[in-house]
């Protein structure tokens, strides 16, 4: 693996699992093979999780950290081209991405969309300039449009609590918040799920809130939440800006939020949500403090889905 | 040792004041006992002594370190049940906790009183909800009421500095502010050199700010300074916000700073403080620039008590 | 080496490039030098490269790294002695770097100017401090008036790209930005070519940007900028805010930006400049991704300046 941006860098996802779920048994077992490399993490937005999560991981390899809080530690970059920079920004891409890779053997980056304008979010451009720039290999530390980290912890952890020889089936249910969030998650999970290729997967959101069919793909999209949830065996609740008014937080429907009510039906089905979760506004503090909710599993799995990617990079350094 | 909040975890003082001298004496005599283990540290309040010491400590003892500044480099935390997170803050204690627990072998969570309501400080929800939810033994680097990694430095300091045959006089002076400060030092002081049982101990403030009798027990108390340091052998100098009117910072008296003629009736009295000390509002420059200040000691000291509680805690992780 | 603020510092400048050659062509040549030995970095200011590369400096010889971003993480430091703390400053600098000097064994601190006094500035007041009160080596990540890790480096890259068996011509030129900046970068620079000894070197820059005749020595010194570049081999680009207005943003005169035509009268001039650069302001944008640009190569050389530097202290620690 050469760079991980999202599901197309990874060329055999079984493989790709099984590494996660072996380190998760044993996360020593290759304590040296990042010996004498470096991790470089690069925050332009905040991140708890991926953070700690990908620190660990490294760590657990052999590997050293570095943690650049770009903004408080560092500088405010420039991304545009052409530009004359008399503004506030203080240093452009292509300086700083080269400068950071002469640094590291690799560069997790963390980014945020700006929700203004579809094209330029969805463009990727921010990640795609340390890709240019840098000339080591780029991590996502979660982008403009995909989190893959967290997914292929989502995917870990629907495998270890799915044992029956059937095909579970795999909700993912919008959800109401105050404030516009990427898309991120949704279309990576959405993305994972599709090429994980083992479940019966729909997608459950009010009219207005249509993901790209480029991450939908065969998923069944549902209007009515309740239709959707019936027989569920996992539920992955998250919140996503409009679509329809790009980026907006337009006026949301609190009888989305996921409720014990709403899981009777259901085949006793897990809940996830990859944190943070606004409880009682996303999701009933009821359902996170119960048995059916494993959104504390899934956070403790991205440790193991990070290790697996690092070490795939790793290998590829030669 | 399962977790460290007050005297109360402390088996054995006399014991963990032992391990704190032997770690000076040789800071790498148990270099492997924490290999593969992590400490967190996590920061809703800043520090410089006790992030730099617990660091040093953990590294000492092999143990990996991760640090989280939650608000800067995180996210703000909600302690409140049943609410409806529709507001400012972003993620539940139970969930914080819980993933940080996941990524980490113990916690160390520093948090300071809000000094608005003494009920809800003095509840030490906060730490106690990381003690429930986290599950893994916590650390406090400070809470709401005490500052136990203070207390147990302050002990070993003055064992070191104080050699005569006979109990030395402690004593615990208020000083002037202009800021509404914890009581968490002059709790906490009290509380372990009241468990030290090894001083007459004496505490002197105006009248107003008197200390919790659970923390006072058997020490004096005086109104008097003047009397209060007649013969002192160690003066422990601090400010802490009224308990008459709770959590103020009331028109103060700048007469209780301590002087270099305030020294002259003591038996040539060692003077301490947590630090960060304000100089000639808190106490005399004159003071801490001469032979009788032991500041530097205390704070260097902080090392070895930490090593000392990490190992404990350690040794209790099987 | 006991500190290292200046060329002063440095015993033997031949030696030290040598050892930063040595460490680039094996960076863990020397990698138990440093064990259990730890390298603080105080921050009073932002940093990038300087936070990154000494990092990874310290970590190629086998040292811990423990990282203090003041204000931030910590405390508000006083500098003034005489004072009365009752305003914004809640630590002075003599507990400050007294404390730090007891937690770690060499301590690196990064101040920039304030720009309202020039002797201010030029006593390196901040700097001097903690060298009187930290009781451990100091290493200068950048200080009010000099920027000696960065000289370094720049001495270490002409080495490398300069083989002719003649002295190369140097000149260092004033460009226009928005901002006031330090002069620390243009200083220092003069000071290690002049002590480096193996270059002409000119120095051009509109009148009212004189540097100090400490630093500029036997350089000349030049108001026309074409006439400067005439048969440059090496072009340092670099703002400086006005010293006649001592630290002022005056007026600046655009034509005095590096442009690929001002390039054609010199010998294939390779481009220098420290970054972070303003592009198409400081520099066109068309120099830094053309073949002539260095400044990849002078920021990649930060680390094995930063590793020279640390272990020629280290040395010296016993």
């Amino acid at each position: 693996m050469k760079h991980f941006r999202s599901i197309h860098d990874v060329a055999d996802l079984p493989a790709l699992l099984a590494s996660a779920a072996a380190y998760k048994a044993d996360p020593f077992r290759h304590e040296t093979l990042g010996k004498g490399k470096r991790l470089g993490l690069m925050f332009l937005n905040p991140s708890t999780r991926t953070r700690l999560s990908t620190q660990v991981a490294a760590r657990n390899l052999g590997m050293e950290v570095l943690v650049l809080n770009a903004g408080t530690e560092g500088w405010a970059l420039e991304f545009n081209d052409e530009v004359i920079m008399n503004g506030n920004t203080v240093e452009h891409v292509r300086e700083a991405a080269a400068v950071l890779g002469a640094y590291v053997d690799m560069l997790g980056v963390r980014t945020f969309p700006a929700l203004l304008s579809r094209e330029e979010d969805y463009s990727e451009r921010v990640l795609q300039q340390f890709v240019e720039h840098s000339g080591v290999p780029i991590l996502s530390l979660e982008s403009a449009t995909l989190h893959p980290l967290q997914s292929l912890a989502d995917l870990l952890t629907m495998e270890e609590q799915f044992k029956a020889p059937r095909k579970p089936k795999v909700v993912l249910t919008w959800a109401p918040h105050i404030k516009a969030l990427p898309h991120c998650v949704a279309n990576s999970f959405a993305q994972w799920v599709n090429a994980w290729d083992a479940a019966d997967f729909v997608i459950a959101h009010p009219e207005g809130y249509e993901l790209d069919p480029a991450f939908v793909q065969q998923a069944s999209v549902e209007h009515d939440q309740d239709k959707a949830l019936c027989d569920a065996d996992f539920i992955y609740v998250k919140n996503w800006s409009s679509t329809a008014q790009y980026g907006k937080h337009v006026c949301e429907d609190p009888s989305w939020m996921l409720t014990p009510e709403k899981l009777l039906p259901t085949r006793q089905a897990k809940v996830m949500h990859c944190l943070p979760v606004r409880r009682n506004l996303e999701l009933s503090a009821a359902i996170l403090d119960g048995p059916q909710s494993i959104v504390i599993e899934q956070a403790a799995n991205r440790v193991w889905a990070a290790q697996a990617v690092l070490a795939e990079i790793l290998k590829g350094l030669a």
